[in-house]
């Protein structure tokens, strides 16, 4: 099994520039690339794709600590690139870098799921992680991809299976999950890094981030 | 194993006030119990604990459809409730009136979880589904309970399992779990109910919910 982990380090994560600095910005998303290679160390394989030098600089670290993985520079866009992936290897996974929760027995259920599909729905209609056993199936990654992942599949005759996870439906995009990596993130590099910055409040009645002082 | 359903007929879900009439709040928050139940019909013995009269004539269907449901009228709030069925039960569940996306299976699954307490959290630090196996635990349901319940059990030396799931983490309370249910909930009561007044929009980035013309 090949799981691809498409990870850009340029101007990361834009939606949190309110709350959090550039360099903020890219510890976070490093640091969540971390925990992600973490829960993946038990697949064979793991390509980490990323779309430009920087990116490449910033992950030299990863052939060190992680024996499963490589570094992959390619910059086509998600589909084309998730596209050939499936064409040249039948059996993929793509998870994204941004789910910090995830862990090795979540990924384990994952890949067990049957299916010529599996898909790990995140919130507004996101594909989180995508597990693809056909090479019928062809992905679209954008405007609501969970709708379109499913809809690809039915129209192939393919059997999708939507895999039922909380920390994999939680991708860091906004403020609103941030919150939820600092509620169930404790051991996550992730973790450590924003709760060195930042606590949750709840003396209200929805728990709220705030800046430490 | 009795699993309680808090449930409130009158003036409910008021975040939604601004996109759903109080009639379509009400329709809505009915239509959920209905799922609700049905998911729990595998359940010994199901009690729907309602504050007042209205809410007990609304709820007047359930005796004939679910076989294994009661309901009580009790006007505690929700902790001194719950801790109440904690002494009296033993081992109970909780589990909240506004989750229609859970089914049987996940029930199942989380019945089976061993732990003195077992919790399915919502987002924003929620405590979405709640297993009790111990008299020793109190409940504390507001201002970010998940972390609450986690800090309850620990200090009480009892063994806390978190149990992961998606669709039990979308609990109904704003537009963007409204989106949601839209999106996942095919074949539920409050998805037909809803999918015949509002309709996903995929045409921009995030999909976003709308009221049918």
């Amino acid at each position: 099994m090949i799981a691809v982990v498409p990870f850009k380090y340029r101007n990361p994560k834009t939606r949190l520039a309110k709350i959090l600095s550039l360099d903020e910005r890219k510890k976070l998303a490093m640091t969540m690339l971390r925990d992600v290679l973490s829960a993946l160390s038990g697949v064979d394989r793991v390509t980490v794709v990323v779309p430009d030098d920087e990116s490449v600089k910033a992950c030299s670290f990863i052939n060190a600590k992680f024996e499963n993985a490589e570094v992959v520079m390619d910059d086509r866009n998600l589909d084309d690139l998730v596209n050939y992936f499936i064409d040249s290897h039948g059996e993929v996974a793509v998870v994204m870098a941004d789910l910090p929760l995830l862990n090795e027995k979540i990924l384990s259920k994952f890949f067990e799921t049957d299916g010529d599909v599996v898909i790990a729905p995140g919130r507004k209609g996101g594909t989180n992680m995508l597990l693809v056993r056909n090479r019928m199936f062809r992905v679209s990654y954008h405007y609501g991809s969970f709708m379109k992942h499913l809809a690809i599949a039915k129209s192939r005759k393919l059997k999708v299976v939507v895999f039922d996870s909380f920390y994999s439906s939680i991708d860091i995009d906004d403020e609103s999950d941030i919150l939820e990596l600092l509620i169930h993130g404790e051991g996550k590099e992730s973790y450590k890094f924003l709760s060195s910055i930042m606590s949750v409040d709840c003396s209200s009645k929805d728990p709220y981030i705030k800046r430490r002082t």
